[in-house]
């Protein structure tokens, strides 16, 4: 089972990023951080003439990884209460590839399994909960599976170290991962 | 009462944009199509020893504009079951205002009254709720008075003329703004 | 179209009992009040050698008006934040309904189509949704077409009357249901 | 810290009880299985001019329990994705104590904490969201703080022990709780 970690945080260790690598410590995987990607927000052309025009960024670079892989971390903070902007950008664009006729984008991620993992300072247990509602409609509507979420609560860096729960998840994550190698 | 309505629409004419008009017909404001403005994702130096360092894009002119108002319409289509990325992008810095010594960010955020009006294609009056759900947290955050939402269903251009309630609701939403100016 | 409304309000002439009849004006339909029926919780026999054991109530009663109609309202008030004990104790029994041999439930309940109306007094349109999302899983569970749902604001009794928006959405749903006859 | 735990189960042995007893395994409570009381739904007298009438039933009793804890746990299976219909008659009726002149009921409750323990057998850690909302509103409202809450999967008796994640989350409660004492 190939990972693909999907990092929508945008400052340098972060409580999110640290929760990840908790979760998939020994685990061979890809990491991409989208803070160092260019990806610019949709420009929705669905119902044009033409379609989609190409945009010239890092977007396909990106899309085509998750091609690529058979399972899919989405690591975001919880920025004001749902996913941080670089990964609703990076989401958006799913738009256009669903009209890429370079991939069969429903069917590939209807193979696919995925997991979020989110931290947040506000009580990112309740208040998290649109985001990860969300995220069951975003994969329902592609065919992706769920496996699971993992919602762990810091604001400072490190802070997370300090919450037990979601360092006992991360490691029964890690587990489970492995379990699925 | 001063009232801006944000688009974050990423094409001319969608269907939010043709419902927000009809809400806002004949009635002042300030509009601001998001997609026109340059806006960057959040970089989050909440924790930084110097703070957030200024950032030469067009956020500040935006959110002078919702400090200049007093009723705030958030125009976002349905994207992927969330607000459009580009409005992602705007209201994530706000965590940059919130630290930012030229306003009172939450004190003024905290007299003003706000609306959400938004349209999708897959079942937006049940698949909408996470993203209803998230602006009201973000509102409650800053305390501002989360005055309704409205939901129409659309997905070619000018689907949303069909769509019998959200034109009532429209109509409704118009009177009650003229009845509160 | 034969329609059932279920009632699951406590009180004669509430809100929601009001702004239901306002929908259903004019039209021809069946009406159980489930306050007037005696609706025992469930028992979870689910698991015991012999399954579940008949129950002397009215329950089998209501059951079956569900079985001889196509379109079920469930119209019950929000008492904190969910759909009132009856509705539930009678929604609950449905785990007792699905392992009764006299019915092909799921398959019955498959072929029907369902809306909810629903009023409540502490900010409805937002606390009410994890009702509506309840209502969503519930619905989907058994195959049952979710139509939409109503909410309107009403805490005194006729309360609701002032609440225009609610008014105009049951007249457009009052349309609606006459448009499917 | 007086612990005490509502059962709204309504089998012997059930996977949420059996996951409650681990999360308090060594430490004193009351515990209350709400099957085993007689308790009305509510008739809402809110607006009669005599207000409520007594009910001859058990929820006194029940409720008096609660005023003498501080800390209530609510164990609930979910059934049709929200709590049983025995703890959603039994929280209606609070209605009633809110109006009850022997308690200052809101005021007691602002000084109570509280968890939510939970399974089920459908996704319940998605599909169990909108009761773990659901909770969320209810204990706002009266002011009670929400320490909370632990989802398992399980179907048929003794699933819940297959359930790592949950168990692990179940021992790392009882540590916690243990620390409150």
């Amino acid at each position: 089972m190939k990972i693909l970690v999907l990092h929508g945080s945008s400052r340098e260790e972060g409580n999110t990023e640290q929760l990840t690598n908790l979760a998939l410590q020994g685990i061979p995987h890809t990491s991409i951080r989208l803070r160092e990607k260019e990806i610019r927000p949709i420009h929705d052309q669905r119902h044009d003439a033409d379609g989609f025009a190409p945009v010239a960024d890092d977007y396909d670079e990106v899309i085509e990884a998750v091609m690529a892989h058979d399972f899919i971390i989405f690591s975001t903070p919880i920025y004001w209460y749902g996913m941080s902007g670089y990964m609703k950008n990076f989401v958006d664009r799913w738009s256009q590839s669903l009209r890429d006729k370079r991939y069969s984008f429903k069917e590939s991620m209807g193979q696919k399994r995925a997991y979020v993992i989110t931290t947040g300072g506000d009580q990112p247990r309740l208040k998290g909960l649109p985001l990860i509602q969300q995220f069951q409609y975003v994969l329902s509507f592609v065919g992706t599976t769920y496996d699971g979420y993992l919602i762990g609560e810091g604001n400072k860096p490190g802070d997370i170290l300090g919450d037990k729960r979601a360092i006992e998840d991360a490691k029964l994550l890690n587990e489970w991962l492995k379990s699925q190698q």
